[in-house]
C-alpha cells in the first residue's frame, strides 16, 4: 500500500469529484495525500482544501504549505501544493 | 509607521503593479505585509508572492500562510493569506 500520493487539481473534473478523490485516497489506507494546483487551477485547490476541511475536521491536518513555480512549455506556471494527512 | 499592512488582491489592477505595491510598502519601513486574494483571485495571489520572492529573494521570508472561508453577500468564499515578512 502506497503511503503518499499526489492528486493534481483539474478544471475538467467537477470540485466536488476532486474532493471525493482525496477522501477516497484516505479511505483505501494512504496516509498523505499531496493537492496541487497550477495556474487558474489553484483557486479550485483552495476551494477543495476547504471543503476537505468542512468535511473531515480534525480528522485531516494540513502538514505542509509549499508555493513556487515550474516551467512548463517555456513559460513559467506558478503552483501551489496543500500535504494533507490522515489523523486517525 | 505601521508595522503590519494587508493587501488585497485585484482583478482590476496588473499583477506588477501589485507586486510594486507590496515592495513599496517594504520600503516605507513596513515590516510585514499580508497578501491577501478571494476566489479567482488565489492564482493571481501565488503569481504576485512568485515574483516578489524572485525580485527580493532572501530579503523577504514567508512567516505563515493562511487558508480560509469567509461568507460574503451570503455566499462562501475561500481565501487565501501570505504573511511577508522584510529580513533585514
Ligand atoms: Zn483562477
Amino acid at each position: 500500500m502506497e503511503r503518499s500520493t499526489q492528486v493534481v487539481v483539474s478544471r475538467n473534473k467537477s470540485i466536488d469529484e476532486q474532493v471525493l478523490d482525496v477522501i477516497s485516497s484516505f479511505n483505501q489506507g494512504i496516509k498523505d495525500v499531496e493537492l496541487k494546483g497550477y495556474g487558474r487551477e489553484i483557486d479550485r485547490t483552495v476551494d477543495i482544501y476547504n471543503i476537505i476541511k468542512e468535511k473531515l475536521g480534525d480528522a485531516v491536518s494540513l502538514v505542509d504549505v509549499t508555493i513556487g513555480s515550474e516551467f512548463k512549455d517555456k513559460r513559467r506556471i506558478s503552483y501551489l501544493l496543500f500535504r494533507l494527512r490522515k489523523s486517525f
